[in-house]
């Protein structure tokens, strides 16, 4: 009896530190219920712990983190494959909590997101990642994912080259592009436009798939630098958004835009004699 | 001596059925080897597992999305927000291993990615959260998010409205606007050219915080329909998406696009009368 009202006690305690390290309150009961007392079992006899976040970091290897993203790129593509050369070397070095985290739940950004193209799904599980390591301030993790942005926007992919006889789509060169975008529309079209490849062919998948093991490298090269402090952002802005924020960014008198990505990959460049007319658009705006 | 050995044998046979349950091999050792022993211990005593993946479910509540993402929103904005509207259901309903997930990992999303304006951060959390829940074929959780950002391009937001006096950031009516787009520069820009409030002033951040309660409760609907076989496709691509991919898109004669974002937003519109010299821009494409 006195070992029950121990047993309850600590059930209860575990659930409170549950809900701390978690943000929020575990509630038991619902017909999923038998898991909670499952983790209140863990805390009583077993010592486990939520780790707070960030989670524990130590040095990554870039060159494994290629091979594990490119061969995720074959498995689920691009998010999921970035997303894959970074936590599986987790899970393998610190195991406990990464080994919780099913890798599949960076699927999604395929293609830019279910095939809508948007932000390239590289770019997205990297992100993903490095929210899990980098923090707790929301400024910190946006240094990191900045410079890798603006790296994506200016890098000729891709450079990564399987070894021979063991690549996923094409064997031998492909062709390299600058994107001058994160976006996974724009990276593929401009990539087409310079090799004169089809949008949905092998060779584009085969890019995408080198793209893949690119970005998982130099995610994990932010990384490492940032848990050594050597991190330096590089990264500065287009001329286009350096000029075009003159009177469009926070602050300024025609506050309509926000984003970092090329303003002339979309809009029309404004010609200074046409400053005027261009202005006189935008001036209604409070 | 014996305990001893069933111990390493048993801890050998977790390590193997996380590496089953997590997708890859828990390696022990290293500086947070301490981790893995711990689980091997809670394996032993506990009969703790992972659950596989996609992770079990249950019907959440669209209106409590609202409140917790909304909430949400004032404490890391849209990604973050919507992800805690869902993920903080799941950690009080289901619990385990939903308690194990910090919702800090969407932090990233804000700002269309660390201020880069790419795709809404209310969609990446929506879609990282969707994909735990949703799977295990990526096409599965492709119908689902695709679903929801076909809706956000037609959805005239922001409709919730938090209870008097609990505004994040402005109290009142607050102007509306479909953004056509799922990307944050362009929702932002667009709701700017309506509501002629400024892309960083408190009005636009009241928008964002709103719209982010419209997306969770949005999304919890479509997985709580694709949980009760109740999920129909909806959205269908835009007219000018139609158009343009009978010749851009996979398998057409100048197969060189890929994306289902409102071509025309970025684009020139095709005139017919210069279709002729506009696929002459083209026909280089192998």
């Amino acid at each position: 009896m006195a070992d029950e009202q121990k047993r309850e006690m600590s059930r209860r305690k575990f659930l409170t530190a549950g809900a701390i390290a978690a943000g929020t309150m575990a509630v038991g009961g619902g017909i999923f219920g038998a898991f909670n007392s499952n983790v209140a079992q863990a805390k009583e006899t077993c010592n486990i712990e939520v780790p707070s976040w960030p989670w524990p970091y130590v040095k990554l290897d870039a060159e494994k983190a290629k091979v594990l993203a490119y061969e995720g790129y074959g498995i689920d593509r691009c998010c999921y494959g970035v997303f894959r050369g970074i936590m599986v070397q987790l899970q393998e070095k610190v195991g406990y909590p990464y080994t919780m985290i099913p890798i599949e739940i960076m699927q999604w950004g395929a293609t830019g997101g279910a095939g809508w193209g948007t932000l390239c799904g590289a770019l997205m599980g990297a992100s993903t990642a490095i929210n899990f390591v980098v923090g707790p301030s929301r400024k910190d993790v946006e240094k990191v994912v900045n410079e890798l942005y603006g790296w994506y926007t200016t890098f000729e992919f891709p450079k990564y080259k399987p070894p021979l006889g063991k690549a996923i789509k094409a064997e031998g060169a492909i062709p390299t592009s600058v994107s001058g975008s994160p976006l996974c529309h724009v990276s593929v079209g401009n990539w087409c436009s310079t090799s004169k490849y089809r949008a949905e062919g092998k060779e584009r998948s085969e890019r995408c798939a080198r793209l893949t093991a690119d970005v998982a490298a130099k995610t994990v090269e932010l990384l490492n630098d940032w848990h050594s402090n050597k991190f330096a952002a590089a990264y500065k802005d287009t001329q286009s958004v350096e000029e075009c924020m003159t009177c469009h960014g926070k602050g300024r008198s025609l506050e309509n835009a926000r984003g970092k990505q090329d303003c002339i990959q979309c809009h029309d460049d404004v010609n200074p004699n046409d400053l005027l007319e261009h202005i006189k658009k935008n001036w209604e705006i409070k």
